[in-house]
């Protein structure tokens, strides 16, 4: 097994690497009901940036997380808080009084809480899917973004820009780096990101299917069985999220078809879903958030597996373009 | 101005450049009431692939096409005929009489003149948007694939598969060349596609507004002129086609949310939109066909310097990713 650290090196002068204090430009996403404590450490300590996702936590959880993450790794880690749940302020509370050193933020306006972050001084970022969005985050004082494309699990963008167009223009339109997410599981398509200008990668799904993960096993099952078509971004009249296609998708695309109200698409969405499909492993009736790579994940490997195959990769397709050059 | 031919080096051992005897693997898409043979023979000229798109020809127009194509250039050129179109038998045979070496088909099923083409001798590929039809096309005997993910213009997959997910998996599944298209603007995108394992990209919008392009001036300004956003891929009921958001695309948002019936949706679209709205330049009345990477460009330029830009940058993506090695 090829070491982490001995690519360590060739990310010296990345300047997310910098930034963040990692060894290598992998970020794991914060996800819903998948990343806790164990996945955020495993990733970190692998030399990556492991999040821990407080949307599926109240705050009392959130503190526990962080602290047991400080036990288990001295790297540094971070915590995602999409905001638009309700707990969104006392994560931030528990983020402050914890002196978690990196937030990233999504699903909602990051100037609502700027001041805060910024008179805390963290290092935060904002997750994007528009160069419009990316240029508010770094008004709002982001010291980078996520920007994520239309193929990404969980809640997306209204504006459907894969990862391939979104990249470029974020990249072209912000200073502050860019992590680019969605479409991203493996060693080419992080080589892919970099082509683009990216400067670092997050993975969402492929860590969802990882043995740390906290999504039941049924869970992930589920996205290593699902191919290509096999997920889909709809509700895009509520919130749009991208899920694979089950019974409950079913029901969503038949109230759809038939022009039912959003009343009656939010009684159908109903409470806890998310946990239903991701944390209880109900495929029938939860929602199972996954990205369109699903189809390209064939099995549940370690985070640091993940982390290791992925540089090797990486690795192999640069020396290839070198070619090139 | 760098010349073209001072990179055709780097892709002496190139499948595709060999297969098609061109110099360098970029291939102009064939496009409705785009690419007459003045683009197809100026990207040719500037040694990648033109194509001439017979979709909104009719057979005696093609031919006087092909003719015109082959006294404008030496070099390779070849022909693209969507399969969904009347004419498409026809257009075929046009090509036989003509002695085209190379020929794209798309939007049908490939078996359907596969024994003609075969038999012909014909350099074959099809446009897939997914893994199932890429192993189709292949089964029927094409000789290459181009991979067209969610992000591209006009007609597109059901799957919504983008770019950045589909190419991989096309790559893991065929033992044929694959030829990435969608999302491809520029030569950080040509450097992704070669990352994910591409031979050669197609491009098509970047070329529907360039110089040669027989599309009318309103509709590159069109093109220019989008944002992030301003395409969608609509009409997922009838054929999903990507489109710039103009008055006629409203027309169909309005329909297909009160439900209108297949009926109703195809009278709406009616006869003769594409050309009303990429030749006739009606902006607001016309279909506006084009990919996400609308967006991304900001000028009408000619198709050898589209070459020549997309070369340069492309060598110093690779050069850049060097680093890494």
């Amino acid at each position: 097994m090829i070491q982490t650290n001995s690519y360590a090196r060739f990310f010296e002068n990345n300047p997310l690497c910098r930034l963040m204090g990692i060894e290598v430009p992998i970020v794991q996403a914060g996800m819903v009901w998948c990343s806790g404590w164990r996945l955020a450490a495993a990733v970190s300590q692998a030399g990556g940036l492991g999040l821990i996702g407080a949307g599926s936590m109240d705050p009392p959880t959130l503190e526990h997380h962080i602290r047991s993450a400080r036990e288990a790794t001295q790297r540094p880690f971070g915590v995602n808080i999409p905001l638009l749940y309700k707990h969104a302020e006392a994560h931030l509370e528990v983020c402050l009084k914890e002196k978690v050193p990196i937030l990233v933020t999504s699903a909602g306006n990051p100037l609502a809480f700027s001041e805060k972050i910024r008179a805390a001084g963290l290092l935060w970022g904002h997750v994007v899917s528009s160069v419009r969005f990316a240029r508010k985050a770094v008004e709002a004082g982001c010291h980078f973004v996520v920007a994520e494309g239309f193929e990404a699990g969980g809640h997306n963008g209204r504006e459907e820009t894969t990862t391939l167009c979104l990249i470029p223009m974020v990249v072209d339109a912000v200073q502050v780096p860019v992590i680019a997410a969605g479409g991203i599981s493996d060693g080419r398509s992080m080589a892919a990101a970099f082509a683009l200008g990216a400067q670092a990668v997050q993975m969402g799904t492929r860590f969802a299917a990882s043995t740390e993960s906290s999504a039941h096993p049924a869970y992930k099952q589920a996205v290593v069985a699902s191919g290509e078509g096999d997920t889909d971004l709809t509700l895009k009249r509520l919130t749009p999220v991208r899920m694979i296609k089950n019974a409950f998708y079913k029901k969503v695309l038949e109230a759809q078809a038939r022009c039912a109200s959003e009343e009656e698409l939010r009684s159908l969405l109903g409470q806890g879903r998310s946990r239903r499909g991701i944390f209880e492993g109900d495929l029938e009736e939860g929602e199972l958030e996954a990205g369109q790579v699903s189809a390209r994940i064939r099995e549940v490997i370690p985070a640091a597996e993940i982390v290791q195959r992925t540089l090797q990769e990486f690795f192999e397709v640069c020396t290839r373009l070198r070619l090139f050059t």
